[in-house]
């Protein structure tokens, strides 16, 4: 099933062009996934630590920019992981508008706000090589990656 | 009423000493104080735009640090502003663990995590001179001001 | 004649995992897009306003991360811009270890730290619709575009 | 000696306002301390990583703002550290534009555009008390204390 995190864009985020700055949409993409992975659980303090033996660092980033975003914006962001190979994944993000209205569900007719996706690979930090996902990490992408509709 | 915000500790908001950066803890007040200003409410995309005639930007800001944050700690920041003069005001902030249950209470023996202040003055943009907060701004002031104790 | 900018890596680009965080790259990269505009010269109050005219926002960013990077680092950053219609370009990054020596010239045998991409189209903040880039960003993108070979 | 570090405004560090975010103001200066620290030498990737056992870390850091700063903005930020006791210090900053010609000297009757104040502990990690500064730190604070006219 697809994870939504929801998120007021706040003016720390903007620059002086009014928007949100552009690097900044990967930023809340990562938000995010940090609150995808506490659904696990998985605990972001160990998980991103220096100190995680197995870190799975961010090898490449990517997103495309279709609306600007403003300071005060509700927008929601789906995320939708897939797993590569043993030792990676990629996580694919959608942002747009919150909706108004008890469900919050973005309007299937709009464009998105943005897109994102980040891939990730799994290292041992001692050898700096790759190391296969441990098991809660490989639940998690079964349990959000099912084929669940986009933005449903 | 006092007013509290609560958020989880994000990974860019650490730096390489494993914790929240220090500049980063203004902020996540500027956070609190930006959802405050939205219950007046005031819309923070106008508030904070380059277009707004009146601006009340921040003149003097600090921080006190007693504890660490880590990436996806749960924390409340509460809110108190106070009205300085005609044209400016003041909000302090206290940032404390999120409590379990019901209340989110944070637990009143403790010591915060951090404190801090900002000061700010509301010019005329044309002139760069002083000039009265409305109407709006100063029953939000009076609101927020008014003397409840929480974390006290 | 490609561009280079010189960084040092600072602590508030870092993150818990003791490295630049990975969007911030992507800032690094602006930052040297930034320094290459003022040598048009283009000036990045007016260019990055909300009150110019004809902005041309990204539409698309890319990054591909090679080694973590450490404050205290010196980088350096080659930037390589390349038209791609009337009203459109993307700029090119490479990111290495700054040399010593007077060349200050990356290794050309290492593999980079990362690369980047952003892809630029400017519009009229009128219309919302394409508007042909000007002469001053044309004669930036040639003289910046031709065809020098550094880092390789 | 007092330490000078000169700096171009970046647009990710302005918001929607059109200058810079308020809180950047104290990253900017963290970044020139990073860059005195560098001259004694202390080497950031050790001294602000997770791993030192004796970290300094800031308790308390203030700013006040005069005059707001833009993109591409050319400024010198001028740093005074002073120790207050066997184990913490504190450092002044003052931020004025850069001036032209070869002193690269602040006019002197002009007001600088932003001050700064950050006060530092050294603990011990292990025992989360205070502990005295090293040789080093101690030997940098006597050199750049040294009495020189400010902005001079």
């Amino acid at each position: 099933m697809a994870f939504r995190y929801y998120r007021t864009i706040r003016f720390h985020e903007t620059d002086a062009a009014g928007v949100v700055y552009f690097a900044n949409v990967l930023t809340l993409c990562h938000e995010a996934y940090e609150a995808a992975l506490q659904t696990a659980p998985i605990d972001p303090k160990r998980f991103f630590s220096a100190q995680n033996e197995y870190p799975v660092p961010i090898v490449h980033a990517q997103a495309d920019y279709f609306m600007p975003m403003f300071a005060g914006d509700a927008i929601a962001i789906t995320l939708m992981p897939k797993q590569l190979s043993p030792h990676s994944y990629e996580v694919r993000y959608t942002l747009d508008y919150q909706q108004p209205g008890p469900s919050l569900k973005p309007a299937e007719s709009e464009r998105p706000l943005a897109t994102a996706l980040t891939q990730h690979v799994c290292i041992s930090k001692a050898t700096r090589r790759k190391h296969p996902i441990d098991d809660r990490l490989t639940d998690w992408l079964i349990e959000l990656a099912a084929p669940v509709v986009p933005n449903d």
